[in-house]
């Protein structure tokens, strides 16, 4: 995996690059707002989804110019969605990235505008990129469907409602794991594929839905089995909340077997695209063994 | 004042049909999901952004249909900003338009994500808007940033921050004011003038910024003077909670001698502007002396 480690440490930098000329110039008042959004932003964060979107751009031949804007919006959306999801309402969520969480340095109130801030923010970076051509457009409605009310939002709703509900079932689990995760994992990939006039726009679809899946499956996985200090939040909570998850509906060795029938499915699709698609492999690989 | 009422009644039924269209188009899941949006769309309200929109456009002879979807759009944001402003964290307000606050309904993470869902739907509706030419990107761009971090969002963190703070000064307040409140106003009167190619651009925006600080110094007013019956919300809030206000920086009839220059600032800017303004010198004289 030394391979692995090393593109998406490359493509992290690259796009820490691109999220830190954009956090430079962020310049609103009062300085709180300002302060609240950069402590988020620059957090940390492994970067999965530009780094998945660059290497996407790398197999399809799109200029990196030509994504980071858009790489960078689907970042101020996550980390807006994470702010808003470890409020005490929400996830309550007391750490993140190995950091108090945004509500805890900043309250509550702050939190709320931060990850608004963020949201509305990577919209201003979408819209300016819609002179460009028809395609640009399409890309920036791709995002913002995934992000939305039929995509995250939507996931997010059904993960607060099935909270310690004991119907859970797998077909709402399935629905919570597409709609909160897979959605935006997905919208990685496609951008760049929309972009290349839609080349392996449905493999790509399909792997990313399928892949974002395995993402939060192992994610639950981790927090039976992970520690605090890799993971740089809290552990075991899902169980304590008794929150619906993979592990709670099929047990926990049914929930790894359930992990290696999608990493199997993500590589046999990656097998119908022409070109190098290692890097993806590894990191269905990788994510399949992830300790982080 | 009849002229203005019936003016203001037909736009905002014009709204509200395209309003409707939408919401019954809404088939988000879960079910509380798409409840707790609707609730608050079709909570009520004056529709004071949508018809100011259509009246500018009216007087730019721009036509209603390429003004419909952001009209809708600017709706959206705004009843976003109310959820999240009416959050127990933000002005904790139990009630709104004459119903229970949208927390008070569906409980406070549910309304978090209900706030996300209409500000993100709102750049659905934009980005549908964006493959029209550029001035409805830049129409949709105006929006953006009136909403932002550098509008509307600025203005409410301030509001936060210098809530129960004595230092406020004229400035703060203008400040507040101007970004909170006015901006938001003035992106429904500078939407028709970018799509009639600039026609009276400097004027509208002008007239939007010191009607917007109008609006919301009577608002404070109201919130002295006012009853629960014809507000529909909690009044005497600003006082009780001492709140950043005109009112507590000037003084009540500081405050009105302030709203009648504004008023006046406003009536001096329509005069430079050929066709008829008639709808909008009522507006002005209606905001000064309003009761609800």
């Amino acid at each position: 995996m030394n391979d692995l480690n090393e593109k998406l440490t490359k493509y992290a930098e690259e796009f820490n690059a691109v999220l830190r000329n954009f956090s430079d110039n962020l310049k609103c008042k009062p300085q709180i707002l300002a302060d609240s959004l950069k402590y988020s932003l620059e957090a940390g964060g492994k970067r999965i989804r530009p780094s998945m979107m660059f290497a996407a751009g790398d197999l399809l031949h799109v200029e990196r110019a030509e994504l980071e804007q858009f790489a960078l919006a689907l970042e101020l959306i996550h980390t807006y969605s994470l702010i808003h999801d470890d409020l005490p309402e929400m996830d309550n969520d007391d750490f993140r990235r190995g950091k108090p969480s945004n509500h805890k340095v900043f309250g509550t109130g702050n939190a709320v505008l931060a990850g608004d801030g963020l949201l509305n923010t990577a919209y201003s970076v979408l819209l300016s990129q819609c002179r460009k051509g028809d395609n640009y457009v399409t890309a920036a409605e791709f995002i913002c469907d995934s992000a939305g009310i039929y995509g995250m939002i939507a996931g997010q709703s059904a993960d607060l409602l099935y909270e310690q509900n004991k119907e859970l079932s797998e077909e709402i689990l399935g629905y919570i794991y597409e709609n909160k995760t897979a959605k935006m994992l997905t919208a990685a990939l496609v951008v760049p594929a929309i972009l290349a006039d839609g080349k392996y726009y449905s493999e790509l679809k399909l792997f990313g839905m399928n892949f974002g899946c395995l993402f939060q499956l192992t994610d639950d996985i981790l927090d039976v089995e992970g520690n605090f200090s890799s993971l740089g939040k809290s552990v075991g909570k899902d169980e304590e909340e008794d929150k619906c998850t993979a592990v709670k509906l099929f047990g926990l060795d049914g929930a790894k077997l359930r992990a290696d029938i999608l990493a199997d499915k993500c590589l046999k699709i990656l097998n119908g695209i022409d070109g190098d698609t290692s890097f993806f492999e590894q990191l269905v690989l990788y994510t399949l063994s992830r300790k982080s």
